[in-house]
């Protein structure tokens, strides 16, 4: 990339698992893509100044702020990257996009719907352009997945399963962390992971959520007190406080389409570390994906005869498949993180197009309804609750 | 086996899929099995004769009946093996309970709970022993997770998942058969499989599921009349007729020890042939089944230290395994049908043994009346509906 | 089946592990298949009187010998059944064909090439029909994979991966049995593991093994004598003997298509219980197979577009594969004694229509030449050896 | 990182994939692991200018030389990272070490046994230290698998079984590269990834392999000539040239613990993309990778009971493995490029603390003298060939 494309000012907030992420994608999508615009690590913002200056340099941010609102600001900055826990979205996001300034918004979009609306409404009154961080629509193998329902390979859609499995928190002296603050967190499988399997439900098949019938469950409700609550786990101390969140969610759905879905969200399933399980079954094929082995997608093909049809294993790692061109040769695969690059790599030409990038906020607002109407549902007697279209 | 070992005269009512099965099963048990009793297949009831005759030859029965009432009635019938429709179970089974016969009747138990409460008791009744044909809790690689789970191996139950998934009418040109007539069959993928997974949900955790909350779907309203109904699939004739049982059913529930299920049974999984996946999350521990891969179970060992820790597929071929040491060496792994005869030793055995076999009838009304709570929330807008335990 | 099908009179010689799987075979056969023949068990034959009399009675068979000449010269006898230690198979093989008898005969085909080749001599010279026991042909996915071969599927064979891998004698305490005995078993791992793999390597290409390199090797080479010999396994004693076989055998070899070829047998695999696999590289695609799946043939079709290509999991229990209608529904597996069956139907419907039936003693021979090879060469400095056309 | 930590001058030489995946590692090392000197990517060399260049903005170079001799004289380089042909590895690397400068080399070490020992005495001589590039080491799933083999867990080594598999010159169209001509390459397949397996197998057991017995094979020896020949692919034009190297090499070995290994290298195995398969089966249990699950490790201990005795599918991402933790929370998979990043880390330490980083150039002429053996092996009709131990 030579310094004749124009530039890009990034400001990130928050610089934790998140930040650390998002970091290693401004400064990657330039070395493997060809980008419209060049990003520029301008600024990151944190409270703490000397940690926030550490993570300035390990992670190649030029400046720091400690005020969020400074950053937000400044002019050198074009686009706000928002990596810090869900309670604080709605503020940053709307007060970068009065600011005129683009926005990356990490997932859950906010801790309510209210919020949400509040953000959808600020991204359409800004000059600026808006995303969520759904970062996993970007895995190769999905964009395959999303590719094929597009074109009809596997007809109308009749199931969906999707389950986002994870043990962080299996042992009951997993301490606390802002992850089991409903203040911060907003909610607590749900929202954190599955709000994932949401959004890529709808996204690969097309269809949006109608309506669900839900259960929540907090298995161990109160837990050590972590001493230190930097990255994903802190580490357990003497004292001990509770669990305000959901440990797992479980919740049937209507496709918009017609079909059927299971979801399922939980911390506790042993022995699956980051299982984003995704299955669909249409009138003409079958999908199906698993993110401990995320280079891979499985799909049968109902059109081919008896005797040979069979769940293909596609290694979706040729020029073939979405972004792999710009990285290996073919089996070559991909990692956790090479899914943030592709999200900056197509925000970055979205943001240079003028085209709205996705998700946008909208639909980000889209995921919140289906969370809150999975949080009514489960207040209600596990009752069906249609999600709401409009506010 | 020699003559001396004392006769158990059998009479079998059917002998289309489970017939065949259950004839094999009643065939090879004392092949491989030393068994107290010598199984003598008397007698095949069958209402044409010329087919039920036809049956008998190829299946091995030595005599036949026209009606299953003349079988029931005879000296020489000790035990009566229903392998009929589900609307038919009933009647059969009173009746052969009533003459003092010992029943094996196929599941689901009945098509209704109140069906299901007059078999239990006429079971309690009756000096017959009556057993359900729960048939994959004696797959080798269930009875382990079974014994690992009663072993304390996973400790406390948190999440079940369990998925009955098939794809032989996926296809909307598939035939009209007895099981999409809800009369004949009850209910669909319901009654069908569903109860399957039910109940191995419950054996296997040694635990009952207290509530659900549901929804059921028939994505295919309208399919061609069957030429033929012999066997599973019949022949599409020009003629279509209305399917009136569901295609698929999903439905959350909560197990008596805390735990979280989500359960899904349907036909519409294309690539699925006869997947039954149950997965155990527990606070020790995690297994996974799938009947594809039906010689193996996976094992989660929380308590390994994590830089080893993995499930483990355990090829359920040992002799240390339930019952595999009377079939072949290890790694000789057994089919679908096998669990048939392990099926007719056990019932044989406890019968010897004028014990109770297992599942009982009582078993079988407990999986009935969660297949009625689940056709209940589904009807009343998936609202969480106890499963009842007392008539 | 009706009496009015003719009857074919069985003698069987041996019944212990190969005997079991035999007889099942032969009881199951006229169950679940039509045959133009009527499979009548007429004797057994063992030299030990009651326990022949007592395998009789559990395994079916009509009536015993102790002497297998008696049993051979027997008028109700139309096909002999040869299920002993290989060192027996020429002499009464021969005999019975001699006896005008039909012959199947368990593998190794013998234990040296100049009894199989005599073997072969007698098959020509008699009326009887003769076919040797490589009975993994007869898998339905071993049938599905020599399918898609010769109908050109996988084009010109370019690599074949072969393995046997077995772990029963990993441990050093494991007892001596037959198997161990060069005397009888003729050789190790090779003969008895390693010639399966060699036929089915040439059976699902078409295409012969043309030459090898080889190294042979035993690891443990004394080992506690057992006190039985009965089955597989015998039970370890005090003293010890040595081990006069090979534990393993590599070879490398090429095909007679310009492909080449690694095989590879052992019962050293600690973990794999009988991992029977198969891949084969073609020009045009791959297949590959592993028996502890036994009912899953993996394809891979590289005309595809690379966007979607990928193996195929082709679940081989539809009606289109072989041997699979007269079983079960899809999605029922069938499990190891299934291929038996198969064996037993293939050979009686063949001696019904006076063809030779496959594979034929010269198959036994062809495979008993690649054995010589592999001993050869692994004695001669893994020199490559052709192996020999003629005799 | 500090600018406090002293700095480590790094210029490459060649730009290709190889050094695409290098320069990605310098990038990255100091952003995830904290090092004890600064990379500072110094300079490029290549014989293009415009396109070394372009290479070098685009991978974060600071400087470019035309000569990578001038590259090797200039006072702000301390390590010279080689990632050409290997026809050139051995000129540029004596001299880097004859000017005191540290060397890292791309695998092979050479093209020839002569020039590896050369190298071998380069860096003997030098001040500076020498590793050679077999990065798959430092896959984290095959960290974990060295330390169970140097932990006992495994026991003693019984079977080797390695492979390496692709299938991007399956096509008889793909065009000539300089990896298809053995002046540049100096062998095919055999070089190119057998060399890979060759070092996987004597590091994770800790043995070396003693001998060899070799088949080399070119299917396809005549290919369209490539217009271009940047990059693993070039593009095909009308002209043919021949095939000066293997596509394929298979061979038996002996291991220095008594073991016996089989290896494969083919680039014609379809539907294999990268598939580099490990498997080892030891007296006390067995391990297997495969790359196209790269972050899994599959373990088979033999101590445990046999009832619940299985090969533990261990997904290698949790901070007890190595290099995980600088990278994402468990269940955050690493893809292709990480390793490179390892050894980036691994190199770097060992040049501060003044050690000799491993693999060294002597580990590669060890590799190197086994490549020999097999194609002096191959030439002399597969004879059993010792693996030469000095020059």
């Amino acid at each position: 990339m030579t310094e004749a494309v124009p530039r890009l000012g990034i400001g990130m907030v928050g610089y934790a698992f998140m930040g650390v992420a998002h970091s290693q994608a401004w400064r990657n999508a330039p070395r493997f893509f060809d980008l419209p615009l060049r990003p520029d690590m301008a600024a990151v913002a944190g409270r703490d100044e000397a940690a926030v200056s550490a993570a300035a340099t390990k992670l190649g941010w030029s400046s720091t702020e400690t005020d969020w609102k400074a950053l937000v600001s400044r002019d050198d900055i074009d686009l706000v990257d928002i990596c810090t826990p869900g309670d604080t979205h709605a503020e940053i996001a709307i007060a970068a996009l009065e600011a005129g300034k683009h926005v990356l918004c990490e997932k859950p979009l906010a801790n309510s719907v209210e919020e949400a609306e509040a953000m959808v409404r600020a991204a359409e009154a800004s000059s600026g352009l808006a995303m969520v961080g759904f970062t996993y629509r970007r895995v190769p193998a999905i964009q395959l997945a999303r590719q094929l329902v597009a074109d009809g390979r596997i007809g109308t859609v009749r199931h969906v399963r999707a389950q986002y499995l994870q043990d962080w928190i299996a042992d009951p002296q997993a301490p606390l962390s802002w992850r089991l603050d409903k203040q911060k967190a907003g909610s607590g499988a749900l929202g954190d992971i599955g709000a994932h399997i949401v959004d890529l439900a709808q996204f690969v098949t097309g269809e949006s959520v109608t309506g669900v019938s839900a259960v929540l469950e907090t298995f161990v409700k109160e837990r050590p007190v972590a001493s230190e609550h930097s990255g994903l786990h802190g580490t357990a101390g003497t004292e001990t406080g509770p669990v305000t969140v959901d440990d797992a969610a479980i919740f049937l759905g209507r496709m918009s389409g017609g079909g059927l879905a299971t979801f399922e969200a939980t911390r506790f399933a042993w022995g699956r570390k980051n299982a984003i399980r995704l299955e669909i079954n249409g009138s003409l094929g079958s999908l199906a994906f698993d993110f401990e082995d995320m280079n891979v997608l499985h799909y049968f093909d109902a059109t081919e005869s008896a005797a040979v049809a069979g769940f293909r294993r596609i290694v979706v790692t040729e020029p073939e498949h979405a972004y792999v061109a710009a990285w290996w040769p073919p089996g070559h695969g991909l990692g956790y993180e090479h899914a943030f690059t592709h999200q900056a790599v197509d925000l970055i030409t979205a943001v240079a197009e003028h085209r709205q990038p996705l998700p946008s906020f909208a639909d980000g607002l889209v995921v919140q309804r289906v969370l809150a109407a999975v949080e009514e549902s489960a207040a209600n007697d596990s009752t069906w609750t249609p999600v709401t279209k409009e506010s």
